[in-house]
């Protein structure tokens, strides 16, 4: 299968132009043949909120509206699109991510961690257990940005049976660079799963973001990077039988990364 | 403080000229002002072991004579030296690390995440609680190789207060390369401690070790990392500060990478 990572930069507070932005980019994604495409964390709206209540207004109920529009557009061109925005329940946001394919919309993600005092503070951390997506034959895990510098958040993703880990961001600068520098190839391949990251590029309000947007296989090895600054999608191909695999050895050393786990000592990262 | 990462090829079955060498090696680095020296796995003894019953007669009870040669040497040096070795519990056998510093031996690790088939089949897998070790003011955690591919080890460590995670290691050519590539890099920074891997080089029944020690601070950057294939010991100034820092930010993003954890949806990993 082929999937796609979708860089670009929205506009803060331009919830219309960024929504046609991300349509006419998915149909290009998908003109090309991509069949999983994934976009940026807060694409639909911008992220430097300085404020809770600023983003009120851009803040959509899921489903609802944009999820409409986009389950509209990805089952015509029959793709999986994973999209960030800010969702609303009542006067609660969250940073969300949607999850649309062929029937609609299938699914939702919110954030589960957050920068203490970053910008996230416009959202409400989500509270409901990591769960994977299956879409077509497709298991894929949903994480955004900063959830990935926490090695649990994508371990309980794997074993549940993830195959891929979409990863709508926002990689500020400078510190963001730890992601495509080891964090992304890391994550992929300690769970042997394929994480597909799509980060934005472009400024807001004096922050700067790193672009790099990376698609990783799970050995480990960058199949696509994008520029560090340019609006680019980057494309690979993904094998579901390479993902479920999750021994690996030689001759002489063969192991298995799930098997090997020693959960009867891990209790203490719980609680 | 400074900490040291000591690189060489240990001769398999030769136990005497292995803890010739090893003596050498640590007068050597602490004669360069080394004070916390990390050796490789099994450095005492060599690792390629085709059947359990082969190394028996190299592994070593703990305490044992090998233990008291070395902690009168780190008495006599001021130092604290971890050295691989295998130990023997009347007829069974770890993959185990020593910990030795100014008042003898203060503490040992029996490896714990085994490779199903493969070298490590002399050894029994440790089951003991992931425990840190305190010398002088630093209180350290020890791995061993294969461990560390398992996020959840270091984690554990790191939540029982480790600065730093010493990690005695074989990596072999051509699969070791993830960890010297990207995952040391990780582990320091998900965890903001120090990784200190002592890798060793050289080959053993036709399976070579592919050197690259690396020290490595909490930032994730690499302070120092060893040559491929020659013997070589690695130096780099550590900061108990720094790694007790687990925050970090700029104007607009701040955060504490073990308070932002939320433990609460943890409970998949442990069982």
């Amino acid at each position: 299968m082929k999937v796609a990572a979708v860089q670009f930069a929205p506009v803060i507070g331009d919830k219309t132009g960024n929504a046609e932005r991300i349509v006419g980019l998915i149909q290009e994604a998908a003109g090309h043949g991509a069949e999983y495409i994934v976009l940026p964390e807060c694409a639909l709206t911008g992220y430097c909120f300085d404020e809770p209540t600023e983003p009120q207004g851009l803040a959509e109920p899921v489903p609802g509206p944009f999820t409409a529009q986009l389950g509209a557009l990805t089952a015509e061109l029959g793709v999986v699109a994973i999209v960030g925005l800010i969702e609303a329940v009542e006067a609660t946001l969250f940073n969300t991510a949607v999850v649309a394919g062929p029937q609609g919309l299938v699914g939702r993600y919110r954030k589960t961690h957050l920068p203490c005092l970053g910008f996230d503070r416009f959202a409400t951390p989500g509270t409901e257990d990591f769960r994977t997506v299956a879409v077509g034959e497709v298991r894929m895990g949903v994480l955004i940005c900063y959830d990935l510098r926490f090695p649990e958040a994508a371990r309980l993703l794997t074993l549940q049976g993830a195959d891929l880990i979409a990863l709508p961001t926002n990689w500020p600068a400078p510190k963001g660079s730890i992601y495509p520098d080891f964090i992304v190839r890391t994550r992929a391949c300690e769970n042997r799963v394929y994480v597909v990251a799509a980060n934005r590029v472009g400024e807001e309000r004096g922050e700067r973001f790193i672009g790099r947007s990376q698609i990783v296989d799970p050995s480990g090895d960058v199949l696509a990077e994008a520029d560090s600054e340019l609006p680019q999608t980057i494309f690979a191909d993904a094998s579901l039988a390479e993902a479920r695999n999750k021994r690996f050895g030689t001759r002489t050393y063969h192991v298995d990364i799930l098997k090997d786990r020693r959960p009867d000592l891990y209790s203490g990262l719980a609680g």
